[in-house]
């Protein structure tokens, strides 16, 4: 079983996964050959018919007429998190530890090992965001569940070791303080201003138009006025909304909208971008305030991360979000 | 001139330099020949005897016996920040925009293309350090300077472009929240036990033994208890110190002895690791605080921060502290 452990000075959480290591590295393999991705790999555990190599299912969402299967959920092969021990903190010497208790599943967004998000129709990513949506309500209500994050790590850049197209989800025992840190921001402006601040940046973005490039009646995606790196993009709901458990039916069918103009664009521009998205939203407790509001962040991974934003937490980005909004929107 | 803009919902200061995209990247032209690298480059405007390539002198630390030069400081060619503007906010519709003031230094760390930190002498390397105090002294006197950040890039995954060993300062006209965040955390220690916590942990590690990898007079290095990334070191002044720009003349040769020691046992046991380090210490009017405490942070690069950590700020770390500590103790 994992740890976490908590640094004394800053407060941060950190997981200690130790079997991570021993993780399979296909990009190491497929860069040595440069072959043209199949769309059956007898070696990958996510393709249809591989199912031998697979735990259990948790979740399998059917193919379009009901044949097949479209998505899958299985537990992370290699977790960072097991359903094992619980989230009780004790002390070792003078720090705080608890054990490595939550869940770490995999999301198979597709039987074909040569899809991805930036390709798929609509209806497609449809049945993805119904599958994180499914599992999001189902994890929210697990007892111990603090956190539930979605995320998406494509290529090897963006730390991703397997190519078949898939996302993850990890479940907390805990708050990051990180979130609290974004919770007390929104916080300190709800107070002032008695509005939440994601629906001011919403409506200002809505008038301003400069760094718009979609927006359906749900959703609007935008590139941020403060992006930390090249070519991010936010996809924020429209309505004030805390969490992602609460997205309806309609808006999955915008979100799928969205996301496929958008990925489809960076895709299409970057010939297979590395890029990490993540599902931003409230932890528990936190799914009806008026302060917090979900989104989707898009971070493609053009830049490096170095020491001056190791040690001041400040990124320094070589391009203009209007810039980037304006190259983006020439390519529909 | 750059442009910094403050991220509305996080608090977050973003720096947006666009003339950085265009620096020359040395580590694509190297890795294309894997060539040995010479003592001398003609084209690298950081050898000794291409002083016609850089810009002029900021400080020139002289040479053994007086001969030549060991270490110089030149305004960095390609500046995330610029002396031109002042630290005026202003509005730019609902957000908070500020110029690019600031200053954007590199120290170059001997005249020889082939030299590194890790394979230095405890003198060269007290050159160095000489070097950074003389710089965060100086620049901290500035009028606006509110932080003064000495880092080293170290290889193309730790983000540098330039082979010839050199480090680098930025001075800001803002503090940023992240580093806000921490002085918050050592205030809440301080302010519930009376102490700096820094100085507990520093004599835990001492008392506790097991992470600890070098200790003399004046500093202790360990891998921290919550180390967010395999083989990460902090090398802490013994006493407490809020800033780095109080260091004793005697602490400048213990911290030289200490890093000599630390770099060298990375660099022989993972052949040329590519990794950060950061001058962790108190920004602009702090320096005499009872609850900060200033350090050398060692980050290598032997991860990918992937979006779990994007999302929650929580690391993922394969290996244990202590075994990491295990480690690097049986290479002496």
């Amino acid at each position: 079983m994992s740890e976490i452990r908590q640094d004394k000075t800053t407060g941060q959480w950190v997981i200690f996964a130790t079997g991570r290591g021993k993780r399979p590295d296909q990009f190491e393999r497929e860069q040595e050959g440069e072959r043209q991705l199949q769309q059956h790999d007898p070696s990958c555990p996510f393709c249809a018919g591989n199912e031998g190599m697979l735990p259990p299912l948790v979740l399998e969402m059917p193919g379009k007429g009901g044949e097949g299967w479209a998505t899958r959920v299985v537990p992370n092969k290699f977790p960072a998190l097991t359903p094992k021990g619980d989230t009780v903190r004790s002390c070792d010497g003078i720090y705080v530890t608890m054990p490595g208790h939550g869940r770490h599943e995999v999301i198979i967004e597709s039987p074909y090992h040569n899809e991805q998000i930036g390709t798929m129709s609509v209806d497609q990513i449809r049945i993805v965001i119904e599958t994180y949506h499914r599992r999001f309500v189902d994890l929210m209500k697990e007892h111990g569940t603090m956190m539930v994050l979605i995320f998406r790590n494509h290529g090897a850049r963006a730390g991703t070791s397997l190519i078949h197209p898939h996302s993850q989800v990890v479940v907390t025992g805990m708050v990051p303080n990180y979130i609290r840190w974004r919770e007390g921001e929104g916080q300190r402006y709800f107070d002032a201003w008695g509005r939440c601040v994601y629906c001011d940046v919403i409506a200002f973005e809505r008038r301003d138009r400069r760094r718009v490039l979609f927006e359906n009646s749900s959703f609007l995606a935008v590139v941020p006025y403060a992006a930390e790196v090249p070519f991010e993009v936010w996809i924020l709901p429209i309505e004030h909304q805390a969490s992602f458990g609460q997205i309806s039916d309609r808006a999955k069918q915008d979100l799928a909208a969205a996301m496929e103009d958008i990925l489809g664009r960076l895709h299409r521009h970057f010939s297979d971008l590395n890029y990490n998205y993540v599902i931003v939203t409230s932890p528990q407790y936190r799914a009806r305030e008026p302060q917090m509001h979900w989104y989707l962040q898009i971070r493609p991974r053009l830049t490096t991360r170095a020491g001056f934003e190791i040690g001041s937490g400040i990124s320094i980005n070589p391009s203009l979000p209007e810039e980037d909004a304006e190259v983006l929107n020439s390519l529909m």
